[in-house]
């Protein structure tokens, strides 16, 4: 693969978009190609997969049926879109990959990091990222910057239960792949966390 | 599980469907309580993941994409469907299962039956099928009695050259797993199958 592929994963409210956004202003302003994309979706094929994953309807889906429509959104958006773009040269900036499937499904949904891995390892083949960013904030700062500083109902609560569990998976996943994984803290100023993303882009040598 | 979990296989032509009709039939006659389905569907979740598999507006799906819905849609129909009647001491007739999978993506496709057969191997964990009847025809004989004597256009032509594979993947698991799967000639009349069909579900103890 002549390209790069950086991906970026973190909780919600972790600030992945704005992140991916700024840097694709800066990386625009330096004349650098790269695209931008997301999962689960990022293709049309992907995207009718990311319907039915998301639809309020689909309350009784099982957990391995979970992780394995994400394993097959994946699978179509790697070939369809970023396998091309990294063939091309370019560099590829992706909103969640492989890990949020390891944190969120192998991690907080208790199906276990083998069975996540195993899956997607069929559907990535050799699409591994170079870089991957996560971004580090603690889930309860996360949480209170997307749904306001009061703790929530029930159901609020349950999820900031489940976002730690997340958080807890991230943290065993930096710790796993020192190499490929780093950590990021962006419970600052987000132009200041920006800053750091472009200079570890070019520490890494994604970027001249 | 208290119930017993029968599986139908084959190439399209076979007379799978009217083979479950008839059996079906006969079962109702008999007082034998059982539910008749199919894959890929057979409930609300695993239907909406058939139809972004059998979609003609999907035809840039990758084969990866494909076995991986397919494995998607398998986890959520026994959680949903199989499991609880099998619980319930029900005796299950699926049209399709995993052997599907593995003759039609695993040999046909060309992915392996090692890729097909770990995904499934999730996707399933406990639910082997007690046994599988494999209607057994010549797939050229299945793709007349389907599409007429004549020989087709080139795409139909495609269309036996795949299913020939299909049909030699087949072939390969009955083999492979003797007590499971057992071969039914239906090259014949369909009652004289369907006779042959009810007295395999007895001597293999399915029914008494």
């Amino acid at each position: 693969m002549k390209g790069k592929f950086v991906t970026f994963e973190g909780c919600e409210g972790s600030g992945k978009s704005t992140q991916i956004r700024l840097l694709s202003e800066r990386l625009k302003k330096a004349g650098i190609p790269h695209m931008v994309t997301r999962e689960p979706g990022g293709s049309d094929i992907a995207e009718q997969i990311r319907g039915i994953i998301l639809s309020g309807r689909n309350t009784a889906m099982c957990d391995e049926c979970e992780a394995l429509l994400y394993a097959a959104a994946r699978a179509q958006h790697l070939r369809e879109k970023v396998q091309p773009a990294l063939e091309a040269g370019m560099l590829v900036l992706c909103d969640r990959y492989v890990d949020s499937s390891l944190a969120y499904q192998g991690y907080a949904r208790g199906l276990g990091t083998d069975f996540v891995a195993a899956i997607n390892g069929f559907a990535m083949r050799d699409f591994r990222p170079d870089l991957t960013l996560f971004l580090d904030i603690s889930p309860r700062a996360a949480f209170e910057r997307k749904h306001g500083a009061d703790e929530g109902d029930r159901m609020e609560q349950l999820g900031l239960a489940f976002h730690e569990k997340v958080y807890e998976g991230y943290l065993k996943l930096a710790e796993s792949c020192p190499g490929r994984i780093v950590k990021v803290d962006c419970s600052g100023n987000k132009f200041r966390t920006s800053d750091i993303i472009f200079a570890l882009l070019k520490s890494a040598n994604i970027i001249k």
